[in-house]
């Protein structure tokens, strides 16, 4: 630490890709529910009715942030259970028709771990591989559909490296191939930052997350197209038209509606504030030697992904913490594990061991950037290279 | 509503099984971690440790009111996460053993509706019906158990009744029959009010929530005694022993520590407290004409339900509603259908079409009830009879 006393410095948050602070509309929200609008939802008396009624707000402030009907929206604890839900209601309900999945090898832990688990139970997943640049090609993916494909899961953006992958366009060559085929995509790392008209996409299921647009931790939902039909995760009482069963979270629900709310009709101006900033900090990190940049240059502004080769993310990390800068190495969900997406990509080992993630959320500072740069100068010189 | 206007009135929220307004500390707990310690516990860096150490704050607090070791404790989003995680965690993990499963007819719609899935696809399901009294016999369910059960799921409070199971006789019986059996018990309505030391309790799993101990709605966890393998329902990241994956939800988890830390040492006087209250109201009632309690003598104190024949369930609720006192009819858990558990207990259809449930938690008062005895007799006399 030196000198300097941590608390004395200001804090660079910059691994809002792992996860945000709440904002204050959201964490009000939460606690108004927690306090004084406590009712059930489900209960018959005013109480219950003026949950539902707070509910229907979340509904329509979440609908309207991914572009479509309240009606397709299913509120979940989080993304993990938002794209278990698709996988495994989709594999499910469809296993009468085939028992064959598409997916990308660059997928989140959530998707890939749901993957792993179905391929034990005898489904037969394809894996396509990201390009040197992070990206995967639609014709890959719509190549491996075939008339027993049931289910194709892929990502919007990625969570290590902000690649944007053609979702929509591979939503295209897929229905050509197979109509039948659910499409399944995983937007927590889009939805808030994008432009986003789910309805218009042309995919059946997307998973969004609260926690990554200033919602709280164990927040999230379901797109679900009107007509696709998936079963259940959760079995029981029956909320959320049968699909995800149990008490409605309504201090998680209505935060993370008030967290969608608050980014109504500002995505676009948020996003090229961020195209700016981001844009400014790739100048400056390319003037620094030995810093390589490895997310694609059209990527979602974001996320940066870096490598300091012969730095170890860690220690690099931890450096980067004693100056108050908080970034990632690879992706927070694994604690510390080498990731799997850097490596689908082919980058060295070298690279992979010193890869740094640093995200950004709407209201990242200029200042926070450039006490990032300046602890990486720091770093390189001052840290022991291996 | 009469003369009288609804926001003059004090109000008596006797609904505490369906929900609870969430207590000062827990509330604090959850804005704390939305606003201050808001790191994802799987980073790497300061922010991910304290969030680390809440969340281990948090399970200490939930292990001993459970009456276990911190290690045993698995935070869901609440009961019917923890139920079907319970249910088919259990039975996927053992499914070359067997496919037979026992219950009761009397659990709660999260279990019904799980067993009812896992029925449609091979699994056979044995349902023991509960008595006259609502209660069911320990050697009914064990003689249910062969060499091929590998899973017996029975409450220990019903939430409709109160009535209490006898879960650990039951379980001993079980052990005797087959060893390898899993045991499950949804101890949502007990925990927090009964006093509870699961470890001695000879089940293997419990379902707890948050909501209805003044937690909010979206916490719970599933008690997994050291050995017992289940299979998770969320793949991912690996959180929580890999058991459910999905960034924690610090908000939610440290308010149910919270809730859980008011509870501390605390059980058995708000039982007694509330023991007095419930054998007052019990007295109240058995003096107005045409009013029924459906509750056994030895259930549960913090729920009665009792029926007044000839005044629906509803036209009631909604009448005592007018005074402020808020009941449910049966459980709020699946809204307005007749409660399969009444008639599982062989009520007739006239007492299950009046049934109404009262439910007190720890600091319900006096006033409260007195206010539901006064609507009741009000009801009685100017409600239409039918």
């Amino acid at each position: 630490m030196g000198e300097r006393s941590k608390m004395e410095q200001k804090m660079a948050y910059l691994d809002n890709a792992a996860t945000t602070r709440v904002c204050q509309a959201a964490a009000e929200a939460a606690a108004r529910m927690m306090r004084e609008c406590f009712g059930n939802p489900s209960s018959l008396h005013a109480l219950g009715v003026a949950s539902a009624r707070e509910l229907m707000k979340s509904r329509e402030a979440a609908a309207a942030l991914l572009g479509c009907q309240e009606e397709c929206v299913v509120f979940t604890s989080g993304g993990s259970e938002s794209n278990n839900l698709a996988i495994f209601g989709a594999s499910q309900a469809k296993i009468r028709r085939g028992k064959k999945i598409v997916t990308t090898a660059a997928e989140h832990s959530s998707v890939a771990a749901a993957m792993k688990r179905l391929s034990e139970t005898g489904f037969q997943v394809t894996y396509v591989a990201p390009d040197a640049s992070g990206c995967v090609d639609p014709q890959a993916i719509a190549d491996a559909v075939d008339s027993e494909t049931t289910l194709v899961s892929m990502m919007l953006v990625n969570n290590e490296t902000g690649a944007i992958f053609p979702v929509q366009e591979t939503a295209q060559l897929i229905r050509r191939k197979n109509p039948e085929t659910l499409i399944h995509c995983d937007g927590v790392q889009a939805f808030g930052k994008l432009p986003l008209r789910v309805s218009r996409m042309d995919v059946d299921l997307m998973s969004v997350s609260g926690h990554k647009i200033c919602g709280p931790k164990g927040s999230g939902a379901l797109y679900v197209r009107r007509g696709a039909r998936i079963l259940p995760l959760i079995y029981g009482g029956g909320q959320e038209r049968g699909l995800r069963s149990g008490t409605e979270s309504l201090p998680m629900i209505a935060a993370f509606g008030a967290a969608c709310a608050e980014l109504s009709g500002k995505v676009p101006e948020n996003l090229k504030r961020v195209q700016a900033l981001s844009g400014m900090l790739r100048e400056k990190l390319a003037a620094i030697e030995g810093v390589r940049i490895n997310s694609p240059e059209d990527a979602s502004p974001y996320i940066l992904n870096i490598s300091v080769p012969g730095y170890r993310s860690e220690t690099m990390l931890h450096f980067l913490e004693s100056r108050g800068v908080y970034v990632s190495s690879g992706s927070a969900c694994s604690k510390g594990a080498a990731s799997p997406v850097l490596e689908a990509m082919g980058l060295s080992p070298r690279l992979i061991d010193s890869a740094l993630r640093v995200s950004m959320i709407y209201d990242t500072t200029q200042e926070e950037l450039l006490q990032l740069v300046q602890g990486l100068r720091e770093g390189i010189s001052s840290v022991a290279h291996r």
